[in-house]
């Protein structure tokens, strides 16, 4: 979207905006019944709002693209995902909820096993639990960086996240993980000459590294990649003028509304923990999005019927949601998990917004081929927010 | 396209994709059946294409923009035809079979008549027989261009192809063809400084010919216009990683696919002839461009029932081709022609995708009324490959 015409237009409110999203949404027939998760789940409260409000099928990237969460949620929130990228170490920091700032740079780092001549056997050092990833990043921590702060912390398994911390720090770095074994891990190198003090610190954490690991086989060696700096995002409160807030249980999608300037607030597993959530802090913020991730992993796991279920599960949490009286409520996924492809998919997501200002659309029910007869028709995420906002009453005309 | 993401995101896979192109396919009622030429034709088997698969209404260059061939074939190997233009002189080069390469610039040349003052007073030199122009051609070809290697090739009655092949060439030439009689031709002026070399190899070509002409008439001169350099596109199967034929049995459409890197296969004119190709080269490609003329050809007769036909003859190979197994098989056109209308005509065209893969959709049948109800709506040819990468699984996830 165009934030400079945002700014220009968007105005104050009294107005309530609420996006649910359901997590990997959108599904693919059952060969059997030749309907989707969405269209054999007992949906009326859904369907409710499909008949009063606007309906459509979204994409987040582009046609046939099928979108990370990262690329997905920064569309829903109206940011290109082709020009607004998240870095790999800054994606991993923020799927562990650590607090990245704009002085960061992170990298995604494996521990992994060396023979004793300092060839890489082992990429992932026999995948040590967690627990002993823990221990050891609590060792690396206390190595010494001069002019820089050091962040060691566990992800899961080999996993761990490095972050340093300081002034003037680049994330225009080699990676160290040679991605084979039987060769040494390679050198870090400044791939911009801004980058070089960077690289001196990288190198010298390294090394320190080598020496404190070196009696903890199997992981006596740590690997390196996705080197990212805090994506420097413009802030969405400020964009929109919105008080805007974030329930989301899992990390990740904590982060990434964090990253865009949201406030994340405490939120518990349970649809009813985010319905208290909402309740809570209903008068303190003026936009919510609130995520919901259990569609997305049934999808995944290939469970047809237990997707059909969340989605059940959900559409009984609406009227509850509906008498807060949001003045917006859109509902849609970041993108498809069809429980046939048991993986995230390119097929654009359903998309329903009911507000007092719905135009009569065609799509009766809350499913993918009812909402391809809303009035949005296919249609790209990032223009959900203007939707929303002038659903709201918050943007003025443009021009006179 | 952003070729730079797809490059990104394109993985290897075992998958085949089928493109069949009608050209011309898309068509307009009849006034007194009030029925299209495909909504006329009994065509069950495209119909059944159309229920299992995704349908949609293709536009090539913006709505309402009547696409040449060249840009029409573009959009469809997902080549924004605004950004990549083929000179009229490539296109020529392409329309002969004429291998232009990377060192060539060619020109539509029209043998001419002058007076004795010089003066042209026929431009088409009476539409000499095609038996002339190639005799012509010849005598010219002996030319000699100190530093450029020369082609004089006949098209049709007084057209032929010019083309220089040599080293820093430049097709920032004016043009000779005054575009009116009572005057002499015009001079080749360099339109840049590094055009200046060029200029004086084409008007030493110029005045050569004169002297060869001079007892000829009525094709007693040449008129030169559409300089024209080899478009350097980006490689189709290097950006897709798709090893990429073209079964066309017309020189320009085969030419248009060797402009993008496809390897252009023999082809018969028959459907069984393309159906004969893609089995004996199966095994070979990834990728198979199928090109068949007979729809336009029909529309541009304004035999509306010709076209019923030939759209049936069609519909009749479809068994044989999904015996093959495609992963993906998609059939569209290149743009509409309209027996009514007796020409190329700007309106969408009807477009299927068949994989296993496919969200529902409501199109029913293969016609310009049913593909407006399909999921992908009115969209741009451009995004017909990535939609064929998608469903072929050889596109991975934009993004963590």
């Amino acid at each position: 979207m165009d934030f400079e015409l945002i700014r220009e237009i968007a105005i104050p409110a009294e107005t309530k905006i609420v996006l649910l999203v359901m997590d990997g949404l959108g599904g693919l027939p059952d060969p059997q019944t030749g309907r989707t998760e969405m269209e054999t789940a007992r949906i009326p409260n859904l369907d409710r709002l499909a008949q009063e409000g606007i309906c459509g099928m979204v994409y987040h990237v582009g046609v046939g693209i099928t979108p990370g969460s990262g690329p997905g949620h920064l569309a829903l929130f109206s940011y290109d995902p082709l020009r607004y990228r998240i870095g790999r170490g800054a994606l991993e920091a923020v799927g562990i909820d650590f607090d990245l700032g704009p002085r960061d740079v992170a990298a995604r780092g494996n521990f992994c096993t060396v023979d004793d001549g300092g060839l890489v056997v082992d990429r992932r050092a026999g995948r040590i639990d967690t627990d002993t990833c823990a221990r050891l990043c609590a060792e690396l921590r206390t190595i010494d960086l001069p002019g820089a702060e050091l962040f060691v912390e566990p992800v899961r398994e080999h996993r761990f996240l490095l972050a340093l911390r300081g002034d003037g720090l680049s994330d225009a770095l080699s990676e160290t993980d040679p991605q084979q074994v039987g060769v040494p891990p390679l050198g870090v190198a400044a791939r911009a000459p801004a980058a070089k003090a960077t690289a001196a610190l990288v190198s010298a954490f390294v090394a320190a590294a080598r020496e404190r690991l070196r009696g903890h086989h199997p992981a006596n060696m740590v690997l390196l990649r996705g080197f990212a700096r805090w994506p420097d995002l413009p802030s969405f409160p400020e964009v929109y003028g919105l008080r805007a807030a974030a329930i989301a249980y899992y990390p990740m999608y904590r982060g990434l509304a964090k990253l865009v300037g949201m406030t994340a607030l405490p939120a518990g597993p349970s649809l009813s923990d985010s319905l208290a959530a909402l309740r809570e802090h209903w008068e303190q913020f003026d936009f919510f999005f609130v995520h919901y991730k259990a569609t997305d992993s049934a999808g995944e796991d290939g469970d047809f019927q237990r997707k059909v279920a969340k989605v059940e599960e959900v559409d009984a949490i609406i009227p509850e949601l509906l008498s807060l009286k949001p003045d917006v409520l859109m509902v849609t996924g970041d993108h498809s998990t069809p429980s046939a492809y048991r993986a995230h998919s390119w097929h654009p997501v359903p998309f329903v917004l009911r507000s007092r200002w719905c135009q009569a659309d065609m799509a009766g029910a809350f499913n993918e081929r009812d909402c391809q007869k809303g009035s949005l028709g296919l249609f790209a995420a990032t223009e959900i927010m203007p939707l929303a906002m002038a659903h709201a009453d918050r943007f003025t005309k443009y021009g006179a």
